[in-house]
């Protein structure tokens, strides 16, 4: 079956600072006529920090639109289109926590909301960390603070840790590095 | 450090068929003023079901938002605001792969994008599942197939399936099933 869809018109509703909401005409696999309403997005990238004492660093944030204080791994948009993905993950683990890794894999793509939101982000798992000054953006808010590895694994196993990148990071990671070891 | 932000003003930008898209002022930590753009969702349940022979049923499913056919659990939104999460999941996965699982375990929240998206998703592993009729909206195209679950597990790791709910839904069921055996 031909699952995909074909554009046959694009509207741009709200060109915002960080949503570009569109609503597209498309041509469905039936060749019926659909609607599709999405958020275009720069990018972004997300990273697992581990320590040499498998601690992962996170942060308390809160997030207006789910309206609560969330635990997240370190994670921000790309500065522009086509950014490095290696080097806005360096800067933003290094902005937000001041760690700088001795060893960056890439974990690969992560999306979040696929129905609805393009944002591509990618993932990377950052090992043997030193630390430097931190350097918050203006309006960034944010708690560092560290968890054992195998803590935040059961944390995620038993529902404690609702963001979606953070279950996936920790998870991997500790999966990897079980692996490695 | 209190991180919480205050609504001084909302404005709806565009009240569309899936998405809402709103943008706030918000009193940020520090006193000053700020701008949230975010979308409102009516909230969504995602299933990773597991038969007896350990096989996860997955579906390959276009995605307009982001151009490209993902591997997903199934998923999809609740009918309306504050539909009960258990009957929803049960209805979903009837709906795209006509499974009907003998036992249904909540695995808690799943917030995909917190920093824009207000989407809630409940995720839910099922097991023992028996076969009925599927029986597709209209609108939806999808391919249902199974993996086994070790396989998906390895597919995550090498970063081969992109779409978070998915990567996290796999993880964890195959590590609470692990716990269990």
């Amino acid at each position: 079956m031909d699952l995909i869809e074909k554009m046959t018109d694009s509207q741009l509703i709200f060109d915002g600072y960080v949503v570009h909401l569109y609503k597209d005409t498309v041509q469905l696999p039936d060749g019926k006529t659909g609607y599709r309403e999405y958020v275009k997005h720069v990018g972004a990238v997300c990273v697992v920090p581990v320590t040499d004492e498998g601690e992962v660093l996170l942060e308390r944030q809160f997030r207006y639109a789910v309206d609560q204080v969330l635990t997240e791994i370190p994670a921000g948009k790309l500065d522009y289109p086509g950014e490095d993905w290696a080097e806005a993950a360096l800067r933003e683990l290094r902005e937000e926590t001041g760690a700088v890794p001795r060893e960056l894999i890439d974990m690969g793509d992560y999306y979040g909301s696929p129905a609805i939101m393009g944002e591509r982000i990618r993932m990377f798992l950052a090992k043997g960390l030193t630390f430097t000054e931190n350097d918050l953006d203006e309006d960034e808010f944010l708690e560092v603070f560290r968890m054992p590895l195998d803590e935040a694994v059961k944390a995620v196993l038993k529902g404690e840790i609702p963001d979606g990148k953070t279950q996936c990071g920790i998870l991997r990671a500790a999966m990897m590095l079980q692996t490695e070891a």
